[in-house]
């Protein structure tokens, strides 16, 4: 079940060895319009796999559908995939989700290798085997538990990205510094976000081992890993709320205001020093989607968070922080208090 | 992963406790229009939960489809499934299969607890974990492994079916018996097949302890769970090309076809006396589809074989009896050497 990870500088030639041991009967790739123009040829220079078959589709969101997963399983069905196939996803998170989902379905379960192109993908989502869809108006309701094989993180990738995409994929490494501790957090806080140095790559690799170890610990997601949820469920609910209005954010920009505002949650549940997790707050507000939001709309992103948690009443389970890197998981907040601290947060 | 079986007459009383013990938050039951008339108000009256929804598909392998997973999977997510809801799965193979694969692939994976009501899903189909739909003209070209977590056995349900569906099941419990050795083949040939008596009853929970111990060692089938193929190689391809032309042909009509001609082969590759296998293949004549087939339909046939395989030529690996009880695995038989056999035989 574990994924190997190759993120050091020999990690292409160690894929390429991987492959070859592997012989596998026939090798398809999925992409998105952006990574095929960008990332194919690159793929295609390293000679990975001779004569892959190749599906290309749409950039964002909206292709993390059955739709998709159907298409792409009907191509692989149609290019002769067996048990002795290999998936690989060249992409950013949507690709590396409809690429596991197909995967973990056809002829129950292939091989599959991500090798993740965004900030995002890198440091977060390519990690750990959820798959998913979005389904019936929710985010990932359909979805499965499916580990790829091997994956490979190309930093050159980076290069593509505009600034606000890298910003997108930082707020997770923030989530991830928070978790390990104060130390941690001082150390990102002095990196440029919007510039992939060296100082940034070894950021990333940071990331990736911290996640990497979290998931090893609780692959199905029944306890520790809860942790990672930190910023999540308000901040799912703005992202809910905010594109529901058309207004076209970033996961991370959502996140970051996730992140604020349970922040400031835990230092109260949690009697903090009223400046305990300020720096890191104040940090993040470079990262946030740009607003304020009006008390109409928080009450919608209460509303937004009881539809999502499927609840009529009665608590929510956040993860918050008691310190630096302690997490505190299924801390119930009772619904009508959190209404009430929204309503007193700028 | 292993399921509870509950097989013994206290198996309604046992689920219902077990049940009560796991407070699960809503319960989801999938029937077809058979067993929703025929099964259901029975199952109600067992009393194992409260206010269950249910979803009713139509009888027959053309529900086993992405689409129905698809139909099933909303229901569900609009009656507010959640992480600790179940899914019951009251009907024969079509609907265990159904349910099994849209649970496994809701919300990344929901309890199920299946109650097979016909043989064939009872002696073989609802154990084992399997699940999977057909898809772009493959039989079970999408699936997944999602055991359930409990099995419950109800044999009054077998009353319901008639003779040609009793015969069909009954074919498997004669390939587990063939695997279980030469006393356990005597044992079931002296069974009337054509009726539910107690030494039938007692042959179907032999069967279902012999799969399940099986399934047990080789859970995700990489290896002895193979010897259930035996018979299954010719046969998917006999009712594959019975099913293109539009016969009425049951599964378990077309295995005794593939188990016939799998025993010959068996014994011609394994160098047995003439009739060391001949008891057997004598006692499977009373379970085929009646018909023969002429060297046209032998041709078809293989070619069935080479398209199920995906081979363009060379061998297939069959699953062949060395001797009643003992199966060998990976057997690689020349596809012309099958075309030759079969036009040997009658």
């Amino acid at each position: 079940m574990d994924s190997l990870l190759l993120y050091e500088k020999d990690a292409i030639h160690k894929c390429n060895d991987w492959i070859s041991k592997k012989s596998y009967s026939s090798i398809h790739v999925l992409c998105d319009e952006n990574t095929y123009l960008h990332c194919y040829k690159i793929f295609q220079s390293w000679d990975l796999c001779e004569n892959p078959t190749v599906f290309v589709i749409s950039q964002g969101e909206k292709s993390k559908s059955l739709h998709f997963v159907e298409e792409f399983c009907k191509h692989c069905v149609e290019n002769n995939i067996d048990r002795r196939s290999l998936c690989i996803a060249l992409g950013g998170g949507v690709v590396c989700d409809i690429l596991g989902f197909s995967a973990s379905i056809l002829l129950r379960g292939i091989d599959t290798l991500y090798i993740p192109t965004s900030l995002m993908a890198m440091s977060d989502a390519a990690i750990g085997g959820k798959t998913g869809v979005n389904f019936s108006a929710g985010k990932n309701q359909l979805g499965t538990f499916h580990f790829p094989k091997l994956i490979l993180f190309h930093y050159d990738f980076l290069i593509t990205l505009d600034v606000r995409n890298l910003r997108n994929g930082f707020v997770e490494m923030i989530k991830h510094s928070l978790l390990k501790g104060e130390g941690d957090f001082k150390t990102i806080s002095s990196i440029v976000p919007d510039r992939v140095d060296e100082l940034f790559i070894k950021q990333i690799k940071t990331s990736i081992l911290f996640k990497n170890s979290i998931v090893l610990r609780d692959k199905l997601d029944t306890g520790e890993r809860n942790a990672l949820n930190l910023g999540h469920t308000l901040g799912h609910a703005i992202e809910s709320y905010l594109l529901d209005n058309s207004e076209d954010i970033l996961h991370g920009e959502a996140i970051a205001w996730g992140l604020i505002y349970e922040l400031q949650l835990s230092g109260i549940l949690f009697h903090k020093q009223i400046d305990y997790f300020q720096k890191a707050i104040q940090y993040l507000e470079q990262f946030k989607y740009k607003t304020s939001f009006s008390d109409t709309a928080k009450q919608k992103i209460v509303q937004r968070l009881i539809k999502d948690k499927k609840k009529k009443s009665g608590d929510i389970h956040f993860s918050l922080l008691k310190e630096y890197g302690l997490c505190e998981i299924h801390v119930k907040v009772e619904m009508d208090y959190i209404l009430k601290f929204l309503l007193e947060q700028k």
